[in-house]
């Protein structure tokens, strides 16, 4: 098979609109319709305007419990002076009975006296039709009670079944065939070797179009072979509102999706303009959208979001729900393409009243970053960078109250602070621990520009060989210091230490191969510190600019058998069941934005920190000490 | 039955808290959880962190659709200088292939030529691991994916397949019995004669908790007798969660509901302070809730918002996530008690940046102000009025995105408005016209002060006896009227005439009963100026005081018999089948907010007035003329 190249990549906006056009000539966009009993029809789209039947309420009636009265009757009845009603002059009612005239008004229960069966004493006038619902006071016969389009709601169920509106028109629910193509691609259990790749999205993409209301079926795998595609599509076309294909809308060897489309029909539209998102078909067969998904889960995503959502609300007539708009400062200087729109996932908090975003993994295939998402922020094409401190427009897919209670946590790495965030979690669901993973230094500067609220830190000042207290003084004036924990860092090394590893004197060795972290980490400052002491040249270290995140991911590597020895914390050796030398102890403490000292949220947490809770947590891992936890230092503008 | 007086009143988040945590010391919040597949479980909330399995990847694989190369191979290759990589140093690859080493890196298929099966030029050099996904580089094994408490949207149900979780435990979904009571309530298609309620509430409350992901059930309406209702209650109260009994829980002579759960059980709260809502009873029975709803609809609502959502979301550990805030002016005086906490539902518009929101009906009965609310203002205890002109804070139930598009119409009431929304939403579903009848002068003085897009008016001049301009121009310097409607004023009189009006003269008879229009309408204007030029003393016409708010409601009060005769238009009485007696045509324009003439929505609304599709539906009714519509007056500020 032939290599495609892309048609000219396109605008997402014009590809939109030229498809939706394309859609709407088509007859695409056409309501079909159907007729439901209204009781059934919660969430569904009329189809047409309805009128009311009857009128609500149908008939004169009490609107409280009380005694029917003649309003006459009532005349010059005060608190000061009451007045006696006896038997003909009054009747118990109930609210929702019928007015009998010629009672024309109702007295309140709480508002009379009882004297006995045939006696009621009664202590204002009423004017006629006091305490009366008349009838159309809500609605009245032959009003219009809805436009076409109205998304029904529970009480609109109701307000037709009240004004006798027994069915209504509906827009029919889509149709939408899930297509999973690639001889690579299995169900997530059957995984068996590397190599197989989970067949995930279609979980994604189907999950995601149920939340809009659409009906969708998957298909099983089909094989990347040309005539299974045709075949499949050309059969599905007929039964279904929508067809997407995912994957195979690239230019690899094996992406038969445009010449599959091709054939069958006519694509409009071939690789978008966007970033993630870019191998992306949007096509006709038969009158029908037939869309080429990109196989990255955060590629498929933006595209679900860019074009199949517009499309689905553009045959529902309606308009999605469940988002907000905030306005928030960018934590970081972010790179964009110029030539390209890019749609970046953030995580969002509320910082001393502002918005702060940090944006999330940027590649295209991250699940992970979908999953942390609060929201996203669009660098539209034509910026290459969104400056740290920049405003911008974030699209919430959270409410607004949800972000609100967000804790940005930005620092160091350790498991102890996610299990920090699930023991917040379960004492208040209503918060969230965002973890920002970007070491010391990263934490430390957050602080400093109040972009977080808790900061994770072990900095060992290398004039001193103290922790943390000389590197906050020389950022911060005033500053509010948590101690936390102590814990092991040592060399992690494969399990039952095969090459014999005692020291951080074996890492010039030949045959090691040495895994990193990040510079500006504390792990890494610690790492010079101690080889500048032991006057060890990293130039002899091999591996020694090969990078790492995070612990877990360092230990990842070693485990993997791409490295020898690195680095990292005794609990992350003991979680990837490794061996661990240790080396030192040091000081991994929280910074604490001073304004978040005052919130209820901080409360929570050093009552947390101070928990049986907590610390039978942590000593159920190695190499922690908690002997100072929740000691606060606190340092003022002395100077 | 004795009738029960109202335990004190409580306020509301006192009665909530104090239920809460009564529940809570009961158990009941405990959550009860269960296992499911991971793709069963979109929209569930997990009962515990999540750790993920296997990493994602799990094995190096290529990140792009090219060649597999050794980066050694690559050195030196630039655009100007390429270099040919021969038979055994390249390999086509897929993207997700396996990484073979000892390959390291890959060329994108976009950078290279193929010059035959054996040689390919390429173009860049290219350091190891180069376009290669890594192993873990999405997440890592043993990384704690979601904290407890965590809702399922679609693309986390792929993480966690990716990452081989393939069950989760998720917290069971409440299961919850709702209990319609009362002796005059039948199913909606059962009403035969007046005084039979239908029993729509139920629905309302059903479709309301399975937005919520709430499992209903509904029980058959029971009889008012205090045995029938302790006998089903009880036995319900062993399989349901929570149990809702709707109504009987005010304090009329067969609202047992406060006598049952006293028996059963024991009651926490009997009267909120809240209107509406007041009504309701919260009771724990076997250690469940127990809640009496109130039967008005609107309190109904208000206590599914305040009591029944926040024990919901307590028990799932979640918040909801499809509400805005905004901040928006009042357009009205708003009296609110003292005493009570009100909830205010409203229609919300953006006007020149700012947002406005028109209070719609209040009562606690209405079904209508549900279905047309964009959102919901407190107004709280302590606060006796709300300022024309004064923010606050609304709570949107509808995105803010969709309120941005909202067209506010204030002013005089025509049938040919409801068919003009209609219409506009049929050429742009994203539009809604939101109506605010208040009559002539409200719609005027909307424009003045800006509360308003456009204003329906027919305002007669008595000086002059010309339309509209002469008031417009009292008020306004720079104004846009659009010329919309003449239409034809007269006496709506029952079908038949067979009292034999034919003039204004007879509304004097002793034997006829007037219905009027509200102070400040145009009819109202209209009809005074007729009657004071024919020197009619407006004290001889019985029923002069009595006001209806819109034609529909005056033309349904003579259908039913409650008056003879109103001055309406000509196409509300063919709408309900009645009488007309022709006097005078008037003219109806409309007044439109200068800055909105702007605006693509005023274009739209243009377009429509001079489309054949409008003046098509507007001549099936009779008594209107189109001919000037659609001529706009400008006024400047030439004074």
């Amino acid at each position: 098979m032939e290599r495609k190249i892309y048609l000219k990549k396109q605008d997402v906006d014009m590809a939109l609109k030229l498809y939706k056009d394309r859609l709407y000539e088509a007859g695409f966009f056409t309501p079909r319709t159907e007729t439901l009993p209204t009781i059934k029809a919660l969430g569904r789209v009329l189809a047409k305007s309805v009128y009311a039947n009857k009128s609500v309420p149908t008939y004169n009636s009490a609107a409280m419990d009380g005694i029917f009265v003649r309003s006459c009757d009532t005349v010059g009845a005060t608190k000061t002076n009451p007045k006696i009603l006896t038997q003909g002059q009054f009747k118990f009612v109930n609210t929702g009975n019928v007015l009998e005239p010629p009672f024309d008004a109702v007295i309140m229960i709480e508002n009379l006296h009882i004297v006995d069966d045939n006696h009621i004493q009664i202590f204002e006038s009423v004017p006629p039709f006091h305490n009366i619902r008349l009838v159309g006071e809500d609605l009245c016969e032959k009003d219009m009670i809805f436009t076409r389009y109205h998304r029904l709601k529970a009480y609109d169920l109701s307000l037709l079944l009240a004004s006798g509106v027994l069915e209504v028109e509906v827009i029919k629910k889509m149709n939408v065939l899930v297509i999973p193509t690639g001889d690579e691609v299995v169900p997530p259990e059957s995984i068996v070797y590397d190599g197989l790749i989970p067949e995930t999205n279609s979980t994604l993409i189907a999950n995601y179009l149920k939340e809009l209301d659409v009906t969708v079926h998957i298909h099983p795998p089909v094989q990347d072979c040309f005539e299974s595609i045709v075949s499949v599509v050309s059969q599905a076309i007929s039964c279904y509102d929508m067809v997407l294909i995912n994957a195979g809308s690239s230019a690899g060897s094996f992406d038969y999706s445009y010449h599959v489309l091709s054939k069958l029909g006519q694509v409009i539209a071939h690789g978008l303009n966007i970033r993630p998102g870019k191998p992306t078909i949007l096509a006709l067969v038969n009158d029908k959208p037939v869309i080429g998904l990109p196989g990255y889960p955060g590629s498929c995503f933006v595209v679900l979001e860019q074009i199949v959502k517009p499309i689905v609300f553009e045959k529902y007539k309606t308009l999605p729900s469940n988002e907000g708009i905030v306005e928030a400062i960018s934590t970081r200087r972010i790179f964009s393409s110029i030539s390209e729109d890019e749609i970046i996932r953030v995580s969002l908090s509320k910082i001393n009243d502002k918005y702060v975003f940090v944006p999330l993994k940027r590649g295209a295939a991250t699940m992970e970053a979908l999953t942390k998402m609060d929201g996203t922020v669009i660098v539209p094409k034509g910026t290459e960078v969104l400056d740290e401190g920049q405003k911008v427009i974030v699209k919430t897919c959270k409410s607004i109250e949800e972000i609100d209670k967000n804790i940005l946590f930005v620092g160091s790495n350790d498991p102890l602070i996610s299990i920090l965030a699930d023991l917040i979690k379960a004492k208040d669901f209503t918060l969230n621990l965002n973890i920002a993973n970007v070491g010391s230094m990263g934490g430390l500067m957050a602080i400093a520009k109040g972009y977080a609220h808790i900061g994770g830190i072990h900095l060992l000042d290398l004039d001193c060989g103290e922790y943390n207290l000389p590197y906050v003084r020389k950022y911060l004036k005033n500053f509010v210091l948590v101690k936390f924990i102590k814990r092991n860092q040592g060399l992690i090394v494969q399990k039952s230490n095969p090459k014999g590893i005692k020291a951080l004197e074996d890492l010039t060795r030949e045959d090691i191969r040495f895994v990193n972290r990040q510079k500006a980490s504390g792990t890494r400052i610690l790492l010079d510190y101690h080889l500048s002491k032991l006057g060890i040249d990293t130039s002899q270290i091999s591996g020694y600019d090969d990078e790492e995140f995070t612990h877990i991911n360092l230990a990842l590597k070693i485990k993997k058998g791409l490295a020898d020895a690195g680095l990292g914390i005794a609990s992350v050796a003991q979680i990837m069941d490794l061996d661990f030398i240790p080396l030192f102890w040091e000081e991994y403490d929280l910074l604490v934005l001073p304004e978040f000292t005052k919130d209820y949220r901080f409360q929570l947490i050093m009552n947390l920190i101070l928990s049986e809770e907590f610390r039978n947590s942590a000593l159920t891992w190695q190499g922690y000490d908690l002997s100072d936890a929740g000691i606060v230092i606190r340092g003022d503008d002395i100077d």
